[in-house]
């Protein structure tokens, strides 16, 4: 019996998410299939945690077990030969047996993308957010400050969600604007349901002028959904990197 | 009546080039289709030049003639809300009637972009073509200085093709490598049939060390489309941008 870990990179477009669902496509049942064609086991795979529909990623990371005798790095040439072109895995590894995508992590970073523009952009539709009105940078930059550092970010979180703590760290919030496009980068140790979305919708309401980025202590102690703002669209956010203790991923 | 001069950003993926064809979807023939919605009229636009299956643009350039009351700069909103949302008109700018956007060009620039790794990428699979060897980026850029200036580009145009004259100017080429993709970008005051996909794939067979680049004189004084390198496929390729004369662009 080995771990294998996979690193993994897919267009979101056409999916409902990572998570397998009945009925609904999802990046996790393609793997899996292709897994089972592979290995002819029937394979459960441990994602790091999951994505929404229309949301990429460029390094999900997902761990299974096998006592396929496939050596670990090829799996990913076997598994991409049978995957579709949507989905890529770009690397694949032997990891020790304790290793899990999920517990094992101690952070991650996610990048959110804007296309800032009166007019729509036709080739990145499905890779970007459209707002139309200029946002205000500087004053969305400046507003990273109040969020950055460990608080408790219930009020970033999705209604209806169940977890024991809402404390969470962000470690650093990266603003650029690049011909047009705002690109958002957000690390932190881990994020709770749409955080990431919500925190955007927030940004945007500032950079919009409809929200001062004053407020943001009183949204952040008020503990409640409906003092941030709006959740940022899917197809805009890309999960980068999930980053792992360096004794999980040595083996 | 009025000439109306279209500044268009497409994904090409799903279409089978610019140009009207029957029984095939085109460009051209989504926005005839719109224009006909937004005036009533059946119109017959007229764009700077072909582009070929699955090849993208960001500045194609079209005009037509309309005897429409909208005033020009209202067409781009008009169209977009009837357009499928991978074709976007960027920009509608009224134009002299004696505009015409192929004739009255004086130059275009192309980019093309590869993604050069070992594993494919999911995310940019239609919008770049995939090299896996390492392509030695310094040959590359030094073979550009053979390519660069006015020469017979006979060797680097499809066959088949009939022209009164194959001389033609490359004003610059640059090659640059961001993150795993080499962005080939290449100005000229006009090109043949395949002209930018066969140099870029004279390029590749250069950058794969198939090709010395001292080879590239006897290539373009050999006139003859075998002596070039095979045509880089369509998805790599964007229009980014048809110049004009300033008398033709000032209304």
């Amino acid at each position: 019996m080995k771990n294998i870990k996979l690193t993994i990179e897919y267009d979101g477009t056409n999916y409902h998410g990572w998570q397998y669902q009945h009925d609904v496509n999802s990046i996790q049942e393609e793997i899996e299939k292709a897994l089972t064609k592979v290995t002819g086991e029937y394979i459960n795979i441990l994602g790091s945690g999951r994505t929404d529909a229309k949301v990429h990623a460029k390094g999900q990371v997902a761990n299974f077990y096998t006592t396929s005798k496939l050596p670990a790095e090829r799996f990913k040439y076997a598994l991409n030969m049978r995957l579709p072109r949507d989905i890529t895995i770009v690397n694949s590894q032997a990891v020790p047996l304790e290793f899990h995508s999920r517990f094992s992590s101690k952070g991650k970073k996610y990048k959110y993308i804007i296309w800032n523009n009166e007019m729509p952009t036709a080739i990145n539709r499905n890779y970007s957010c459209h707002i139309i009105n200029l946002l205000n940078i500087d004053e969305m930059k400046k507003a990273t400050g109040y969020l950055i550092g460990t608080h408790d970010f219930k009020s970033f979180m999705s209604k209806g969600t169940i977890v024991k703590d809402t404390i969470r760290t962000i470690h650093s919030i990266d603003i650029r604007k690049n011909n047009g496009f705002i690109e958002i980068t957000i690390e932190g140790s881990s994020f709770l349901r749409s955080m990431i979305r919500i925190i955007v919708g927030t940004l945007i309401l500032i950079g919009k002028g409809k929200l001062k980025k004053e407020s943001l202590p009183d949204i952040i102690l008020g503990k409640k959904r409906c003092l941030s703002g709006p959740t940022a669209p899917g197809q805009g956010l890309y999960l980068e990197k999930v980053f792992y203790w360096q004794k999980y991923v040595l083996t």
